[in-house]
């Protein structure tokens, strides 16, 4: 019979310094004490990503991608050498790996580079002598031996992965919050921890600005079934499980309230109304790799028609550039941008079979007279563009009104 | 025909920081627009080394040595990085490898490994593209993939056995100094730079203080006949040619002169005058990794004899501890320390065919009234302990009289 094994992620803040990584490495330990199989994941020691990227920016404004990651990769490697001795300190056998070492394997797009797949045998190798395995997050290796970096979010879906090719019983996710609040408690202050929620909504939640864990490793995780615990590096208190909908779960319409304030609204005015002219604007922007939000065609008047989107801020001169030069083309009139918007969102895997969500969500808002600018919904999620200036009021109106708190 | 290739091996001074990894690229570009093929080792950013030592100190006071090289060889990874960068700036293609990445194979004995051989295929594949190629100094992989590192003046040792397996012309060791001196020229204002030194006579002057390299990289250059020039990283002024012996520079008999401060004499008294008994107790100091450098042993009186020799201060006291010891079992007296010694070496490969020559330095010392205390020979060197306190006059007599200044 196989002993249990359990996947242990810590970000950067879990590890931020020599105190931190002793208090993880204890943790490490204890699950371990429990007979546990452990293989733990580290991100880089707090800000050394930030000071690496700050060396590079003094040398070069444009260093070459390859380079970049052969850099930013020493980070996860000086934590998964210092929680190994912390761990050996507490007398259990512990050895530490690089993504290359433990042949994590990488398309070679650096930076951002996608996982290919993982050769487990080295880790299952130091399982089998008793040891804690430790493996440097957010790394891999190309086909051409080179070390790459898996971009944003990337030491989640190292565990995540791990998990996968280990067949482990579980991934936990270490972090600086508890878990997987209905909304921002610093918004909610009677928001709640959720027990559970699929992967389907955790998968909107990310995407729309829960900053818990990023989309990407949700994705894998949902396709290969991994089930993940997300707590609290500070607590020992039980956090959020992400996992396969529950059938007690489908009574829940709506699991939580989301608020991106860092979109902005660009608005093209005087479109011709005329087949494909909407569709041409967005292919140029697509090209540059502008990932458009939520989009809203105005009702056509003399022939012409407003069209309005959101990009996220960061993106907003590229998109100026694009979107003017395109509106030039088709014959379109100004295009204006809009800082002051906010975006807030509802998930719920419940809204599939409950009708009348949406009203629930608009009577709350008309009853704090706030006005919605732009609607977009799926599946499983609403989302509102609304004035900034009211979203935090909006956000516990709607917490309110599905009844979030009570739980 | 084959291009002209040159090693060129930085040390962490000369990429203490951006500005001066930016000068370090400016002259390996240069380098590469004489259209010669550059291949660069470096190490580790200024004190980056003991920044990560003080982190694992703050862990454990005795962390597993395969986690130290863990740790230790980000240094050289974030510096090959940069450095690429800096090269890439100026224009010039480049690309930088971990020590693992170009095979440098070395023995599992981490912290101080043993080079076994160099893998040079993915070396010579890139400069054949035109690249400058970057290697991370001072660490190596294991035959277990295991990330190693060769210890003090590893980099040296990388640059030279790189040299060596790429059939280099040239190997540059740049560093703080402008080359080797004939004595230090903070003791010996007058001292002058040798245009060039035989591998034996470096040999030597790297075991008796000289700090411009370690013995053990000479060596190795030495074997395999790997010319080597050290030169300042901060001019572009020659430094010294380190050879085989080159035929006109055999009239000079001294080369320079070598002093060491960190010396302490040991004496034990009345050890019995058997054969053996002082064989036995330097066997027990061999047991522990002690190194004793120089013995003397003083004539007899009345069946026992004093037997003084010199350690590294740094081994005092578990010399001390062992020798009381083995003094005890051997029936002999008290051990005394003394740690007002110095020890002044003349080298000279031309002492070989000349005689007179440790006539000329007793005397020299004689006209001092400086006494001399112990002394040792070899071949091309002569070495005397005297106080401390007059050591800096003894370098400047003894480099008088054999006419090191006036060259």
């Amino acid at each position: 019979m196989s002993r249990s094994l359990i996947v242990q992620k810590f970000g950067g803040s879990s590890v931020a310094n020599p105190e931190r990584i002793k208090r993880v490495a204890q943790r490490v330990v204890e699950t371990r004490r429990q007979g546990r199989d452990v293989v733990v994941v580290v991100s880089a020691l707090g800000d050394t990503t930030d000071e690496l990227l700050e060396l590079a920016r003094q040398i070069s404004q444009d260093p070459p991608e390859r380079e970049l990651d052969m850099l930013m990769a020493t980070g996860e490697q000086v934590s998964v050498a210092l929680l190994a001795m912390a761990i050996e300190e507490l007398g259990e056998d512990a050895i530490s790996f690089t993504g290359a070492q433990v042949g994590i394997r990488t398309d070679s797009s650096h930076t951002k580079a996608k996982l290919i797949d993982i050769n487990a045998r080295r880790i299952q190798q130091e399982l089998a002598k008793g040891r804690v395995v430790i493996v440097a997050g957010f790394q891999g290796i190309s086909v051409n031996q080179d070390i790459t970096t898996l971009g944003r979010g990337g030491s989640d879906l190292t565990a995540v992965a791990l998990a996968e090719a280990l067949d482990a019983d579980a991934c936990e996710i270490y972090t600086d919050v508890e878990g997987v609040f209905t909304a921002d408690p610093r918004i909610v202050p009677n928001a709640h921890k959720l027990k559970s929620i699929s992967y389907d909504e955790m998968l909107e939640m990310a995407s729309l600005g829960a900053q818990v864990m990023q989309a990407r490793s949700i994705f894998v995780a949902k396709r290969f079934d991994v089930p993940i615990h997300v707590r609290s590096s500070f607590s020992s208190r039980e956090g959020t499980m992400i996992t396969k909908a529950a059938k007690a779960m489908e009574d829940i319409v709506v699991s939580g309230v989301t608020l991106q304030r860092d979109e902005a609204k660009v608005t093209i005015r005087d479109v011709p109304d005329k087949p494909g002219m909407a569709a041409q604007i967005f292919k140029e922007l697509a090209a540059q790799d502008i990932n458009v939000d939520m989009i809203v065609q105005n009702v056509s008047r003399e022939g012409a028609t407003d069209v309005s989107f959101t990009v996220v801020k960061h993106d907003l001169p590229a998109t100026l550039r694009v979107a003017r030069h395109a509106a030039a083309r088709v014959g379109a009139g100004d295009v204006a941008t809009d800082e002051g918007v906010a975006k807030l969102s509802i998930v719920g895997i419940g809204m599939r079979s409950h009708s009348g969500v949406a009203a629930k969500m608009f009577e709350a808002m008309a009853r704090e007279r706030i006005n919605i600018e732009m609607i977009s919904t799926s599946e499983i999620k609403i989302s509102c563009v609304i004035r900034k200036a009211h979203a935090e009021r909006a956000v516990r109106a709607i917490h309110q009104a599905f009844g979030l708190s009570r739980r």
